[in-house]
């Protein structure tokens, strides 16, 4: 690819904004509803001839934000996968495993051309990350441009890019079903907590991301630039009792909120009930994330290890009707030729 | 009373430190079982002769603690009213109810010369409270003195005295249980989450608490001096959308993490979700905590107000031997005499 090269990728027709995933994150639960609401009005307005890309609205997980807890049965964000969209399906399934199916036929099929072109999917942690955008791919332009216009569009909160290297096939959340698809992770906030300053960054983050796929889609050209992408390396648990399984430790006071602060071997990591002191025996630096995240106790999960590299970003723009034409999937099998 | 005067006040020979009332409140949980540990190792060393008093360390909701939730029927921490202590018990009564009971049995019967003298019950908010001790009663010199040490003692951490201003037949929760109580509340923490600082913030209150129950068995006498104490007054719910009565705003962000600066008429108080600011209509100034507590959008509670007020404490010491005797209710009943 040539540094002045432009990218042109297919129009994003169809764009789904999902919240309550998990159902006690609060500030997708309200944005939706929010968003629900005004769209309505504008309906009723006649305004929404202006739009020029369909937005699809989802509570993603009823049942669990009317329990106000993360799931029911299990956790919907992990149902996913391609064995569980696609294995046998028991009548005793987990609430949230038949739900992932209905979704799986709303928004995609996962992997298929009827699939939304994006999900957006919002999220809370109680990790003090401020803004992410999380993503399966760390050469998806359409989710790298949209962060580099979140990053230029808000102030007032930190913004960073993390990338899950896992395949498609293995990609377990609800955002993988889309051809394009990230988490939008905003912290810190308590689980089953409503922040106005929280909840106003993530209406910022999606009305700055619509914005970007209008302006896309009109035609426009973005230029490239770089991008710093977090890449996950692995994750550490907390020091537990070896017959019950408690934690005996805390994240450790010099580290706690300091998420994305790059992490040595030998600082501190834990701080024991006793008082004790534990450190990162880890034998590189490692940027920490999803420190003391509230839902990853259960998962064996006290914060994540990341790498960061600088990603190139070339310069894109839709393609032109004539273009998108040609490039479309004939769907003639071998055998008919 | 005069200014001079030093209160003789019955020795506390029994304490209970409580933790877990709310199974989503980890700091207690942690602490309390961290405080067990340390006191086996102290029985083997047979340390325990040194301790003036006997310290009683209880999990006062295992069920929850073991589900991570706050409750599994109903609030534990309701479940102390003198009606519900002493009314007829179903077999099918919630969980909480029938451990009310049981702890009523453990460390009362509330109300009874039985009772144990002190009780300190562990909780945490979502809001920004710092260390608060909460109590029934504004004239407890126990509790006053108590919250003064740790006034003196603790550094890093604000520390407020709460006054609920609730009788003892109707006082609710645990800490009611003890011939003195309080509640001590720590924030702000997400629920279901340690942080360190927090709950190294409760091991130092319990430690210099319990130092301070030791010094005053032990003969001491304690000068006497002022407290503001913090009345509530009332408390505001959310607003709500009159047919689903969910939330249409949140804290707003002026006043999230504002608990205890003084809130005036037309100061703001909830964003709507839509971005509107709604003000404080009240007619005087007061005091507002429990700002955005996780567990009270259930209870229609979005703040409480508090009227502050300077209250003097006089000098106390322990009661001799001799004097306690004299004073000690002799139950001899009007007709034996």
């Amino acid at each position: 690819m040539e540094v002045d090269e432009v990218v042109c990728l297919p129009k994003l027709s169809r764009v789904a904004v999902c919240g309550g995933t998990h159902g006690n994150e609060l500030s997708g639960v309200y944005l939706v509803r929010e968003l629900v609401k005004v769209d309505k009005k504008a309906v009723e307005k006649k305004a929404e001839e202006e739009e020029p890309a369909s937005v699809l609205m989802v509570l993603s997980n009823p049942r669990a934000i009317q329990q106000g807890q993360r799931y029911v049965d299990t956790d919907l964000n992990r149902c996913f996968t391609h064995a569980i969209l696609n294995g046998p399906m028991l009548d005793t399934a987990p609430y949230e495993m038949i739900r992932s199916r209905e979704l799986n036929g709303m928004l995609g099929p996962k992997g298929s051309p009827e699939a939304v072109d994006l999900v957006c999917d919002l999220h809370n942690t109680t990790a003090n990350m401020g803004l992410c955008l999380i993503a399966y791919s760390d050469c998806d332009w359409i989710c790298l441009h949209i962060f580099r216009h979140l990053q230029r569009q808000m102030s007032g909160i930190p913004l960073r890019y993390i990338h899950f290297d896992v395949s498609n096939k293995e990609s377990y959340s609800l955002d993988s079903v889309g051809k394009h698809g990230f988490a939008m992770e905003i912290g810190a906030q308590p689980h089953s907590v409503v922040r106005s300053n929280i909840y106003t960054a993530m209406k910022l983050g999606v009305q700055h991301m619509l914005d970007w796929v209008r302006s896309f889609n009109s035609g426009r050209i973005f230029e490239g630039g770089f991008v710093d992408v977090f890449t996950m390396v692995k994750h550490i648990d907390y020091p537990r009792d070896s017959e019950t399984q408690n934690i005996t430790a805390a994240i450790h006071p010099q580290l706690q909120d300091r998420d994305f602060c790059l992490l040595h071997p030998g600082d501190p990591l834990f701080q024991t009930f006793s008082g004790e002191t534990l450190t990162y025996k880890g034998h590189q630096p490692l940027y920490p994330f999803f420190i003391n995240e509230c839902a990853y106790y259960e998962k064996g999960i006290a914060l994540s290890l990341a790498r960061r590299k600088r990603v190139m970003v070339p310069a894109i723009r839709v393609q032109t009707e004539q273009e998108q034409r040609a490039n479309e999937p004939r769907y003639t099998s071998e055998e008919e030729e």
